[in-house]
C-alpha cells in the first residue's frame, strides 16, 4: 500500500525521502562550526527576521514579497529534514496598519461630533501605542505565516515569550520542552516577544555571562533562544550587509567575511547605526553571546531584492553572504588578504629587473628537478585518493598524474618562458616628443592581479605561475580539490623561487574551500580571470563574473568550407586532421560546409568514406538532408559543439553562402577554406569575421604553441584586448609616462607661445624578435 | 483640520496627492498606444496572471513571493491614480493543496477500516477533480489577495464570471456597471472564471469578430474584459518571455519586441507550447483581439525571479519587456535591425580599400562646408527649443550650439582623421613562417559594432562617425533629445558620404525614444560601448551593461605629489594649470599631496596663496587638518572628484606615503610628481600604477590630442585592451590569417616528419609612423 500511495501522491514520496534524509544532518552539540563550508550540516537553525526585513521601511505595512520568499526558504530547509525556528518582528507594523483605519474612522466621527474649536486639540491625542499595535497585529501576522507555510505543507506554531520566561527555571524548562515537542512533530515554531505585556527593556550590562542576557530586542531573544535550544546555526537578517570594520560609508569600510571574537578591538562602530534600536554593536554582542553558547551565527542582509530569494539557503550552502562568526581563527589569510598580497607582491615583482624575473622562473625550473621526489610523492597521494574514491574519469586521472618525464618537459617549458620573459615589462612601445623638453613614452605594464582557475592538471599551475612572473602580474591560483597535495607542493616551490628576490607573496594559492562564484565577485581586487579547463567551466565563469573581464572562449564551433575548386587530397587530409586528431579540442572541426556542385562528385564520396572509416558520426544540416533519400540523423542545431567524433555536414551555394552560414552559426573561433582558387580563398580570409581564418590548413593549427607565441595563456574569442591564441602579451597592458620641465597646457594656448611637435622618435632598442600588438 | 490631519497622518497626504494625480492619466478612448513610451499614460490597466505565474510549477501550491511582488506593483500603480484590475488563475492550485490533506486523511481512515485486499482498489478512486479544487481554493485565494492588498491600504473585490455573462446583454451591462463602480471607489477587482460551474470550453473558432470571443482560458477572459471595460492596457504575464519569431529553443528564435497585426504570417508557432492550454497561438489571438478592440497589450514573463519585482512597473514605464502589440507600424527599422544593418554595413566598410574609407571621410568634410546653411538651420531649431523650454544649463547650451567657425574646425579635424585612417585596417602587425609553405599573419581588424552614447554635443557625432569609418567599424549613434534636429541632418550627411562606396548602412542613428538601458542589454549585437559625456553618464552605462565592454573612465581622481625637492616655480605653475585651467575636466587635479617637510616652508604658503587668488576652495585631509590650528573644512572623503574649483590637500611622509595614498584613494587616471630629484621622480613613475604618470608636467596633458594620437576616442582607466588616452587603435582588434598548402598538425608529429620553424619575418611596409600596442 505504501508503494501505491507513493504512486498516487508523488509529493508524499518526496516527503518521506526528506524524513529519511534527517540522518544527514547532525547536532553540533554545542561546538560552533569552524568555517562556512560546514554550515550545510546544521540540523537545528534559528532564523531571526529584523523589523527592517519584515516591514516596508517608511510605510508601515509588511514586506510581503520578502516574507514569502523567506518562508519558502525556511520550508525548503525544513523539508530537507532540518529543524527550523523563526524569531520574527512585525506585529507592531502589522497592527499599525490595521489600527490606522480604526483611528482615522474614530477621528472622523469625533470630528463630526465636535465641530467647535476644540477639534484640533482633540486630534493630537491618539498616538499609536506600540503595545496596542502589537496586540492588534500579532494575530494577523500569525495568520499570514500560517497561510504562507501551508502552501508548503508545513505547520506552524505560535510562541510568545518575555525575558521572565528565561529567568524562571520552571518556565524555561517548559518553553524548552514545548519547542522540542514542536520540532519533533516537524512544526516550525514562530517566536516573538510578547510585546503587549513585555516590561521595559533592561540595561544591556547583563549581556555578559552565559546565562544572563536581557531580551531587549529580537537579536538578544534569538541568541538566547538559539543557545537554550542548542541550535547549530543562528541566521540574523536585518537591513545591513553584515559587520564592517569601520562605519559603512567611510572610505575604508570593508565588509568582514568572518569575524573572530578576538578581533573585536579592530572594529570601529559608527556613532549612529542605521538599524535603530540595538544597532550593530548590540547585534554583535548578541552574536558573540550565542557563539560562546555554542551556536554558529551569520548576520546578513535580508532586504536586498537581488538576493532575498536565496539568502538563507545560500548561507546554509556555505556561500559568502554577510558576516560569519567563528571561534576558530584559520591559520592562513583570507582570500581578500591573499588578493591584497598578490597585488602588492605583483607590484614589487613588476619593479624588479627583467633578468631577475627570468632568474626566478629559471630557479623554479631547477627546483622541479631537485625536489622531484617530493613532488611525485605528493602527486601519488592525490592519485591514490582519486583512484580509491573513483570520482575521476580516466581522462581526468591522466591529466592529474605527474611523471618524471612530464616534470622534465615542464622544466624545459619553464626555461623557455624564462628566456621569453626578457624585456616584456617596461618595454617602450611608443616614444613621442610632445614638445621641446616634454617627452612621452608608452611602456608595457602588467595587468595587475590575475585569477587563474584550473581543473585537475597540476602542470597548469607551474605554467601559469611562470607566465604571471614573466609578465610581472600578481596571481591567485584556484585549483581543484583532486590535486590539492600536488598543487600545495608546487605552489610552495614557486614561493621559494620568488623569495630569492623578496616577492614571495606575488603568487597565492587559494584554498579549495573558496567557491569559484565567490572569487568571481571580487571585482575590486582582480583585474582579469583566466579559466583553464572545459568550455563548461569557462561558460560558468563568464556567467558568474560581474565586471571582471574573462579571457577565454566558451565555444569553438569551427567550420571547414570545401569550395568547388578544392583539391581532393587536401580536403580529405585537412578534414581528417581537423576532426579526428583530437575531437575534444576547441579547434576541432564541428561543421563541414560543402559547395553544392560537389554533392554528386567523387570528392564528396571520398570525404564521406573517410569519415566512416574514422568512425565519425555525421549529422545532416536541413539543406543537406533535403538532397538525400536516406539521410543520417538530422542535426538538432547548426551551432552544436560536438567535442566528439561527430560532425554536421551542410550544403551551401558557394563562398557567400559559406560566409553567411559561418557568421550566423559560428562562434568566431577558427574557420577554414579548402580551395585551389586563390581569389576565392582571399575573399574568404577577408570576409570571415573570426579570430583565426585559414586557407588549406587544418583548424588544429589555432594554438599558441603552433603559432610560435611560446607559452599559451589561452585562446580568446573576445573582440577586445586579445583575440585568438594569446601569448605573454595578453597579460600586459601599457602606461603612459610623461617627463617635463614644468610644462603646463596654458603654455600651448595663444598666449603661451609653445607649440606641439608630436615628433615620433624611433624606439631605441629593437628587440630580437618583433612583437605583436596583442 | 485637513492640514492638521495631514500633519498627523503623512500617509493620508500621499493618498490625497495620488488622488489629485489621477488627472495625469487619461483614457485612451479605444485607440491603442503607438509605442511603448506612451504606456505610462495608461489609466485603466488589466493585469492577467497565468497559472504558471501564480503557482509553483510541479508542486501545486501558490508562488507566494511572486504573487506578493505583483500585488505590490499593482498597489503602487493603483496609488498613482490608475485603475487596476487583476485577472487571476490559481484557485485550482490553491484548492488542490487544501484538498490533499483531506484526501490523504480520508484515505488513511479508509485504509484503517478495510485492511483487506480491497484496499488497493479503493485507493485509486479519488482523483482530484478540478472543479472541486476550484471551489475549495477560491475562498482561500481571495483571502490571500485581500490580506496582501490590505498591506498597501488597498481594498479588493471578487468577481467570478463565465462566458455566458458576456453573451447575455443584461448580464454584461450588470458586470460592466459593477466594475465601473468598484473602480470609482478605488477598489481593485480580482476576476476569475467561475471554474466550479463553468461549461466545457467552446471551440476557439469564435475568436474572430469583435464581440465574439469564447472564454476558454484566462487569456481570452482578460482580453474580453479589457475590451468590455475599455482598458488602456492589458498586461498578460505567463512563463514565456514573449512572442518569438520561431519556436523558442530553435537556432534562430528571436524575441519580438513589438508585434504588428500584419506580421502574423512571419511567425512560426511551435507544434507544442510550453504553456499548456491555449498556448502561445491562443495568447496571440487574444492579444490581437484586444488590440482590435482598442486596448494595448504586452505579453511578458512573470516568473523570471530577476525581474518579477518590477516587471509590471517596467512595462508601464515603457521599458523593453516582453512583446508589445501595436497597430502603428513605425516607419524606420527597429534598433535590433539597425544593429544588424550596422554589422553588415561595417563588414562591407572593412572590406573597402583604406583609400576608399579615407575618401568617405573627406567627402563628409566637404559636405559640412557645402551644406553649412542646412546644418546651422537645424541647429538653430534645437537651440530655440532648448532656450524656450529652459531645460538646458548654460554650459550644455554652449555645447549644443554650432557656429560656422565650429563647423570649420570640425572640417579640418575630419580631414586629419581621413589622413590618419590610411592603413589602419588590414595592417600586418606580425608575420611568422610557421613551417615551409605555412605562413601566418596577424592583421588589424575593426572590433565590430560600436555603440556611442553622447550628450548635447552634435560635433561628437561627426568625430565618432569619422573614427568608426576610419577603423571600419559599424556604428550605432545614440544622441540626446535636445540635439535631435542637428543630429538628424549630420547623420544624413554621413550616410550620403557613405553611399559613395555603397556602405550607407554602416552608421545608424538610433531613435531618441530608445532607452540607454535597453541598448546596453543588446550584448549579442554590440561589441563595445563608448560613452562620451559626464562621468555620471559613464557610471550609469557601466552599471547598465551586462557583458558588453565599456571604454571610458567613470572617475578621474588625479593627484599631484609635491616632493621635498620640488622647485617653487614649477609647483605653483603646474598646480595652477592642473586645477584651474579647466576644473571640470577628468584630468584636473583633485588632491594635492604635500611632503611633510614643506608644511612650514614658504613654498607651501605660496601654493596656498595661489589657490586663494584663483578662488579654489580647499578641503583638508585628516592628517593635514591635525597640523593646523584653524583648518579649512575637513574633506568628507579622500576619494572625491570635485570637478570644480575645489581640491583636497593632504600631508604625506614622502614618496612611499604618496604612492600608497594614490593607490588607496586614486582612480588610476593621471598622477603627477613635482620634484627636481631625478631618482625620486623615476621611482614615482615606476611605482604609481596609473594609466598616466607625469613628472614636472600638468595633469591636463593626459589627452589624446596632446599626446599626439590624432582624434581621441576617449580616456580609459580599464586595465585591458586600451589604457589612458585612446586613439584610433582602440577601435581595432586583430585576426590571424594562416595560408597553407594542405598542412595538417599530424605532419608535425613524430610520424609526420615536418618541423615548426616559427621564423619571424620583418613586416614588409613600415608605416610612416610607429604605432602603439593599443
Amino acid at each position: 500500500p505504501l508503494i501505491q500511495l507513493l504512486f498516487l501522491f508523488p509529493w508524499l514520496g518526496s516527503r518521506l525521502l526528506r524524513c529519511w534524509s534527517h540522518a544527514l544532518y547532525t547536532y553540533s552539540q554545542g561546538k560552533p562550526f569552524g568555517h562556512r563550508g560546514e554550515l550545510g550540516q546544521a540540523k537545528r537553525i534559528v532564523v531571526k527576521l529584523g523589523s527592517a526585513v519584515v516591514t516596508r521601511g517608511d510605510e508601515c505595512g509588511l514586506a510581503l514579497g520578502r516574507l514569502a520568499s523567506i518562508v519558502e526558504q525556511v520550508a525548503v530547509l525544513q523539508n530537507q529534514g532540518r529543524e527550523m525556528m523563526i524569531v520574527t518582528s512585525g506585529a507592531v507594523a502589522f497592527g499599525k496598519q490595521r489600527l490606522r483605519h480604526e483611528i482615522l474612522l474614530s477621528q472622523s466621527v469625533r470630528q463630526a461630533l465636535h465641530s467647535g474649536q476644540n477639534t484640533l486639540k482633540d486630534m493630537s491625542v491618539p498616538v499609536l501605542e506600540a503595545r496596542a499595535c502589537a496586540a492588534a497585529g500579532q494575530s494577523g501576522l500569525m495568520a499570514l505565516y500560517e497561510a504562507m507555510f501551508s502552501q508548503y505543507s508545513t505547520c506552524t506554531a505560535q510562541i510568545l515569550v518575555t525575558n521572565l520566561d528565561f529567568h524562571d527555571e520552571q518556565k524555561r524548562r517548559n518553553l524548552n520542552s514545548t519547542l522540542q515537542e514542536l520540532l519533533r512533530m516537524n512544526i516550525v515554531p514562530i517566536i516573538n516577544t510578547n510585546d503587549a505585556v513585555v516590561p521595559p527593556p533592561e540595561p544591556n550590562s547583563d549581556l555578559q555571562g552565559v546565562n544572563v542576557i536581557s531580551i531587549k530586542d529580537n537579536d538578544s531573544l534569538a541568541a538566547r533562544l538559539a543557545v537554550e535550544m542548542r541550535a547549530d546555526l543562528l541566521i540574523a537578517l536585518s537591513d545591513v550587509e553584515g559587520l564592517y570594520d569601520s562605519p559603512p560609508g567611510t572610505d575604508d569600510a570593508k565588509l568582514i567575511d568572518t569575524f573572530y571574537p578576538g578581533d573585536q578591538q579592530s572594529i570601529t562602530f559608527g556613532t549612529k547605526s542605521r538599524v535603530g534600536i540595538g544597532g550593530m554593536e548590540a547585534k554583535v554582542k548578541a552574536a558573540l553571546w550565542a557563539l560562546q553558547g555554542g551556536t554558529s551565527v551569520v548576520i546578513a542582509n535580508g532586504t536586498n531584492p537581488k538576493v532575498t530569494g536565496h539568502v538563507i539557503t545560500d548561507i546554509v550552502d556555505g556561500k559568502k553572504v554577510g558576516t560569519f562568526f567563528s571561534e576558530v581563527k584559520p591559520a592562513g589569510p583570507t582570500v581578500e588578504q591573499q588578493a591584497e598580497m598578490a597585488r602588492n607582491g605583483g607590484r614589487s615583482l613588476a619593479g624588479l629587473l627583467s633578468e631577475q624575473r627570468g632568474e626566478i622562473i629559471y630557479l623554479l625550473a631547477d627546483l622541479l628537478t631537485e625536489r622531484k621526489d617530493e613532488i611525485l610523492a605528493a602527486n601519488k597521494k592525490d592519485m591514490d585518493l582519486a583512484i580509491s574514491t573513483g570520482c575521476l574519469s580516466q581522462a581526468l586521472l591522466k591529466r592529474l598524474s605527474l611523471s618524471p618525464a612530464k616534470l622534465n618537459s615542464l622544466t624545459i617549458g619553464l626555461r623557455q618562458i624564462s628566456v621569453a620573459s626578457q624585456g616584456s615589462v617596461g618595454r617602450v612601445v611608443r616614444h613621442t616628443r610632445v614638445a621641446s623638453g616634454l617627452e612621452l613614452e608608452q611602456i608595457t605594464m602588467p595587468i595587475g592581479v590575475l585569477l587563474v582557475i584550473f581543473e585537475s592538471r597540476p602542470d597548469c599551475l607551474l605554467q601559469v605561475s611562470a607566465l604571471a612572473i614573466a609578465s610581472g602580474n600578481g596571481l591567485l591560483l584556484k585549483g581543484g580539490k583532486e590535486a590539492v597535495n600536488t598543487n600545495t607542493i608546487l605552489h610552495q616551490l614557486t614561493q621559494e623561487a620568488l623569495s630569492v628576490h623578496g616577492v614571495r607573496d606575488a603568487v597565492q594559492l587559494v584554498s579549495t574551500c573558496e567557491g569559484v562564484q565567490d572569487l568571481c565577485r571580487l571585482d575590486k581586487m582582480i583585474d582579469l580571470i583566466i579559466p583553464r579547463g572545459s568550455s563548461q567551466l569557462v561558460r560558468d565563469i563568464q556567467r558568474a563574473t560581474q565586471g571582471i573581464p574573462v579571457l577565454g572562449h566558451s565555444e569553438g564551433i569551427c567550420h571547414i568550407y570545401v569550395d568547388a575548386q578544392a583539391s581532393i587530397d587536401k580536403v580529405v587530409k585537412i578534414v581528417r586532421d581537423s576532426k579526428c586528431d583530437y575531437p575534444a579540442a576547441c579547434n576541432a572541426m564541428e561543421t563541414l560546409l560543402v559547395h553544392k556542385d560537389l554533392l554528386r562528385s567523387p570528392l564528396f564520396d571520398q570525404i564521406v568514406d573517410m569519415l566512416r572509416v574514422e568512425g565519425v558520426k555525421v549529422h545532416a544540416g536541413p539543406r543537406f538532408a533535403s538532397y538525400l533519400t536516406f539521410s543520417p540523423s538530422e542535426a538538432k542545431s547548426l551551432c552544436t559543439e560536438y567535442s566528439d567524433l561527430q560532425c554536421c555536414i551542410e550544403v551551401v551555394d558557394g563562398l557567400q553562402g559559406a560566409v553567411e552560414h559561418i557568421h550566423k552559426f559560428g562562434s568566431s573561433h577558427t574557420d577554414v577554406i579548402v580551395t585551389e582558387d586563390k581569389e576565392t580563398a582571399e575573399q574568404f580570409l577577408q570576409q570571415v569575421d573570426s579570430a583565426c581564418v585559414f586557407w588549406n590548413a587544418s583548424s588544429r593549427f589555432a594554438d599558441g604553441y603552433r603559432f610560435g607565441l611560446g607559452a599559451e595563456v589561452g585562446i580568446s574569442t573576445a573582440r577586445i584586448h586579445a583575440r585568438g591564441p594569446v601569448g605573454l602579451e595578453g597579460l600586459l597592458t601599457t602606461k603612459w609616462v610623461l617627463r617635463g620641465n614644468g610644462h603646463s597646457v596654458r603654455d600651448f594656448s595663444e598666449q603661451g607661445g609653445m607649440e606641439y611637435l608630436h615628433e615620433i622618435i624611433p624606439i631605441q632598442q629593437p628587440l630580437p624578435e618583433q612583437r605583436s600588438t596583442n
